[in-house]
């Protein structure tokens, strides 16, 4: 399939496309859909990869129950304007089981998610120079809502010389402000009500931030206080941080990015808002 | 000057001509001159780069005082053939300094000089993918001298999808049999006369197994006795391995390496040869 991949990509390319590649794990939502428009603007023949991963789950995550649904996921891409999907076996991905050779951060993969899921971006990173590789897009996307994530895509693609033009999409929300995830459908229907505090206490910061507040610990204090309210949140970071080096920073200036990530019963979630 | 190689090899390639990279750091000698040869038989267009890579040598290394003669350097490739030397400023393949994310090895990195120079095999595969993405060639040539180096950049290709060829080109030697290096230029004349133990020992090796001497431990108390007998020698390893996993082999079958480090005064030389 990875041949197949290429002889179409070469086919598409010797047409005159322009390739965009958006990878993604699959039981797509809005959200992802989001980034094959952002490809449609960019790129005029687009690669929508469906790979759950395994390198990049630790144990005790949710490799094994993260929801899957390939019929469905074809359906939305082509409706969507997908060109080719690629969801290739996790043997034809690691046909020799764990790579000897990993693509890994050396700095920044340590703050945040990497604090609490080591070994997870060098996964990630791994994976996505397969991806790349397999496919030379000219272009990929990818969401904001994995902010850490983005920003070491491009960190990749800057100190590896890849020639790949890196999209990151803004996050698609449900209607209560909600990010998009395909880990939502874990939510029993309480943890999902109280989910909700994620995005109020983000945008209380960047209110406040409008309003001239530029004292972190201030803001800081106020979003864990708001969470802190209800009680199936439980915490397990909330920072804001500098977008590039991902340092906390104490002044706050446009820029910064507010980052969160909390468990819901088992659910662990994610959510960020840069404050400009 | 990244982007005129890539304008330059997109011409190249629009021309028909098939892509060969010779990854090298200068000071060129007739091992390396012997890569182009080899290039030549199996691309029309050969890329030939010349990089002190400052992240693949350890502290107390040698990169300060690592030879170099760009323009002999330039003569030589030039009248081997070479259709394009690439010699990029440190300062070029580095701009924010050491990359936030890197190539490195998971398995393999840490067995024979991996054990002794820790992060070298991180800086090689590194540079040599950050080589690959600008050339993208469809082969590249390395030197069987660099044993370990050989092993893990056809496991870089392998794990992470690449698709370039890889050349390995047999040891070139000196008329005593040691193996050409730019650090031979290191040696005083009596070290020079003593390295050639190495050549000799890994010959006995050889002779020996063809013998039908299949153990080892004897092959290599038999070759560690004649090191011995040199006193400038100082053995860093001597194994015999298994040629994919680099493991120490107990019983020696056709295919496994005989591989050895060892300092003469301050420098060091590596060497191996390969029983079948």
């Amino acid at each position: 399939m990875k041949a197949e991949v290429r002889a179409a990509v070469a086919r598409a390319r010797a047409a005159g496309h322009r390739i965009a590649v958006v990878p993604t794990m699959g039981y797509l939502h809005e959200g992802h859909l989001s980034l094959v428009d952002r490809a449609r603007s960019r790129a005029s023949w687009i690669v929508l990869s469906i790979f759950v991963n395994p390198i990049q789950f630790g144990p005790g995550e949710d490799l094994t129950r993260y929801p899957r649904d390939l019929k469905r996921d074809l359906e939305l891409a082509e409706a969507r304007g997908a060109d080719l999907v690629f969801a290739p076996a996790v043997s034809e991905m690691y046909p020799d089981g764990d790579p000897a050779v990993v693509v890994a951060p050396e700095r920044l993969g340590d703050r945040l998610c990497g604090a609490f899921r080591p070994g997870h971006f060098r996964g990630v990173l791994t994976v996505v120079t397969k991806l790349f590789e397999i496919v030379r897009p000219d272009v990929a996307v990818f969401g904001q809502k994995d902010f850490q994530q983005a920003v070491l895509i491009r960190r990749l693609v800057r100190d590896l010389d890849m020639d790949v033009a890196i999209e990151v999409a803004p996050i698609v929300r449900e209607r209560d402000g909600l990010a998009m995830s395909s880990r939502n459908v874990y939510l029993t229907r309480e943890e999902r009500e109280q989910a909700q505090a994620l995005f109020l206490a983000l945008s209380m910061a960047r209110t406040r931030f409008h309003q001239g507040r530029t004292r972190a610990d201030e803001l800081l204090a106020e979003m864990r206080a708001a969470l802190e309210s209800r009680p199936l949140v439980r915490l397990q970071y909330l920072e804001i941080v500098d977008p590039e080096t991902l340092q906390p920073v104490a002044q706050v200036s446009a820029g910064a990015v507010v980052a969160v990530a909390a468990f819901l019963g088992g659910t662990r979630l994610i959510d960020n808002m840069v404050l400009d």
